[in-house]
């Protein structure tokens, strides 16, 4: 009736929900289970095999998260088709406010290698909901008001001794100050340092920061990206007061910023009296050599501004980024914030303090680490495999994006066949300042959210659209 | 040796826990529970008395909301000292962040005026938690990842419902962007809505907007407000292309905008194609009358931005507000919206979209809104029983905070001889933008946050400061 006999091992290390999980999943992508068959319910499931319930969700839930089934409400769960998992997909976007006209015509999405969504398959969620309620307990004044201005300190706290042991970077608490995106970030300092007012931008450079310092009214001056990294020289000659960098893993490019560019940038701020934005964001995943530290801890005059976030190495549904302010700022910059609430829900600042406190966040970062790393793997691969000569793979050291330049095509043409054969790629010109400057042959691939057979397929299927259907 | 044996009744339509914990409170209160005593655990106390767990957890979350007794992590309960609820007051105060050199000499803190606190002891805590946890099951995807850029839909169905219903405010979900407080809503709109350069700002008026604008280096135009609310006159001679008010309980003086000033207003609107920034913030709270409709509602030509927040109506915690544009605006918005991301988590937007959708809210705002009515009827008994005709009451209908002219007397005195007393309460000479304008006997006294009881002993000890140790 059940039709459900898995062969559990309950002295396995494979947790037993995990090994359901995969059974269904294999179930499913076997056949087995049809488009729309309801699955039983987790107390029949619990009952007739004899499981918690809580092992059953969890197993229901990796499925869902998945895309393998669907929960419809007051119905129960549903297998999905196997292929076309679109519907699920836009949810993690960050352009999810899109699916304007025209979408019906094209054939379903197989995969989008949309830049932003990360894994979301082995995340703690037990453990995240666990946090989550026992940040309720006992602390009800303090989780439910408007909470610190700067952050909760004890998870402030937190935040500073993972800088100092993962990037190098020595900070107090009351140096660290939390915003609710990277976005709101760069606002609170555009809005709180008036001495800011003309930024010298990486050029190309993350265009939602860009967005964000041009709608403050700020002059930005693009600074080109060479080979070996920013232009230090193009800074000097300009009169930027501040200028905004990614050293770990220039965005969109990837490079990393050598040592000697570092220093030559912390010269400039020291002569000009300027300061350093710099956005780490995605430095926990880093494939090739050794860990660089931050350019912070580098920084002995203290002038730079650090930002980092938790949209790439834990989720960005928490929407929690936080900055670093240099010592001779930082008083002025609480003063200034006097007037201001604190953004990220006290709520959320506790369940992550608890997490972090516990360990659970450096184990997670470790974890993805691998995974990532397992993507990254799989896509270069599948790249050089189906593409060869024919595509340039540009910043594939760390992060979880690259850019191919598919010589001598354009990426409007490349960015519509790949959607017409179901794969969802973009054109990075948007992160140019001087959008013609984009070389025509770049498309950007974010695999964040891709499992490592999706990329495979993916990839096989990007081939076919570039360069054998071409009529 | 447990020591508790409180008289349940079963069959009261008061709940078990309530009962436990009027029960264990009038223990404190009375001296039998002594500073620093050990309560006994959750499960000691359910075995104990055959009470659920649950009902023992709901009645302690109760007493340390309202510190009676504290959490110790890994030791437990603990009787907090009566008096001195210091530690904990600050906790939900906006100006957490202070705390500075001088504190330590004075007397413990006995209530705190802060504005901004609302009532969490009624708090519907359990049915929130398991918002929260529901928001998560099956719906990873949506809940992880960064999630639509202007808030979960289905919330913003159920945000146009209550509008509609409650403000009669008509608009389509689409016309609806969350932001993370209204301090985001309002930077939001100044970097998405260049043809806001000058704005006529309510004076006196909220300093918490003022300064967003000010810090986005917007023109602020001070308009008066007359005793009959905003002079539109003074507005049609500022050259202001917008203008913010707060019709419903304007903040800090707490009139009610009159119809015919509200139809001049729009008209302005109308000849100048000026736009009106309607912050909404309170209006849930109105203890005379009628509840008035939102300016919005009659605002025929579509010239009004309207502001709504959780942080009264809900809790401040929730870090949410929203904004409602006007069609004419909404496209352009959503189009430069389209570099940013939402800066609410998408978990607590699913989790508040499950609040509202099974009716809590409203509920929740009728029971608070009858709690306040309490606090706020307690509080002018109070001052009109211990200060008489030495004291006038400005703006006592609605919300959550009322201010009061002590006649003859200078504000900084009042604070600090209150303060001695263990009372603090405000200078509201921050909310006018020239802050001598601020008659000098003025003082702001927010009630949201103190129970009954609380409000009646805290005024008889600020007529003592004020009027008898006078030396
Ligand atoms: C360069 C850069 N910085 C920061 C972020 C993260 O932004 P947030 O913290 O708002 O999620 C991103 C992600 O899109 C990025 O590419
Ligand atoms: C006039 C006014 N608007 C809005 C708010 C609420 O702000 P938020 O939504 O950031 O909590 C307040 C509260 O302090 C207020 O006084």
């Amino acid at each position: 009736m059940i039709g459900l006999s898995p062969l559990l091992e309950r002295d396995s290390t494979v947790p037993l929900y995990k090994q359901l999980y995969v059974y269904i999943r294999h179930q499913i992508e076997s056949g087995k289970r049809q488009r729309n068959e309801k699955l039983p319910s987790i107390r029949e499931l619990s009952t007739f095999l004899l499981l918690s319930k809580n092992t059953i969700e969890l197993a229901y839930q990796q499925l869902i998260a998945e895309g393998y089934v669907q929960s419809r409400p007051r119905s129960g769960l549903f297998v999905l088709a196997l292929e076309p998992v679109m519907e699920m997909v836009p949810m993690v976007c960050k352009k999810d406010s899109q699916g304007g006209p025209g979408q019906q015509e094209r054939p379903p999405l197989i995969a989008d290698f949309q830049y932003g969504d990360v894994e979301l398959e082995r995340f703690p969620l037990a453990i995240w909901r666990k946090c989550l309620m026992d940040a309720f307990r006992f602390e009800s004044r303090q989780v439910l008001g408007y909470g610190h201005i700067q952050g909760q300190k004890e998870l402030r706290a937190q935040i500073a001794r993972y800088l100092q042991a993962s990037r190098g970077v020595e900070c107090s608490p009351d140096r660290i100050f939390l915003a609710s995106g990277t976005q709101q970030a760069i606002s609170l300092l555009c809005q709180l340092l008036p001495q800011i007012r003309v930024v010298g931008m990486e050029e190309p450079g993350y265009d939602g920061v860009r967005t964000v310092l041009a709608n403050h009214r700020l002059t930005i001056v693009p600074i080109p990206v060479e080979a070996d990294g920013l232009s230090v020289e193009a800074l000097r000659r300009s009169r930027a007061d501040a200028v905004y960098v990614t050293p770990a893993h220039q965005f969109p490019l990837g490079g990393v910023l050598p040592v000697g560019k570092r220093r030559e940038l912390l010269q400039w701020a020291e002569e000009t009296g300027g300061l350093v934005i710099e956005d780490d964001y995605d430095s926990e995943f880093r494939y090739q050599g050794q860990p660089i530290p931050a350019l912070k801890a580098m920084d002995a005059l203290d002038r730079t501004i650090y930002l980092g976030t938790f949209s790439k190495s834990f989720m960005p549904a928490m929407r929690l980024s936080y900055m670093v302010l240099p010592e001779r700022l930082a008083g002025d910059f609480r003063a200034r914030l006097e007037s201001y609430s604190q953004s990220v829900s006290p709520l959320l600042q506790q369940a992550l303090f608890l997490f972090m406190k516990d360990g659970h966040y450096e184990r997670h970062v470790r974890k993805t680490r691998k995974s990532y790393q397992a993507r990254h793997r799989t896509l270069l691969h599948a790249i050089h495999r189906e593409m060869g000569e024919r595509v340039g793979v540009i910043g594939q050291k760390s992060g979880l994006h690259m850019l191919l330049d598919v010589y001598g095509r354009e990426s409007t043409e490349l960015v519509n066949r790949a959607l017409e054969h179901g794969i969802r790629v973009y054109a990075p010109s948007r992160h140019w300042m001087n959008p013609e400057d984009c070389p025509d042959s770049y498309v950007m691939l974010g695999f964040g959210g891709l499992e490592e057979e999706r990329i495979s397929a993916s990839i096989g299927r990007l081939k076919q659209a570039w360069f054998d259907d071409r009529t």
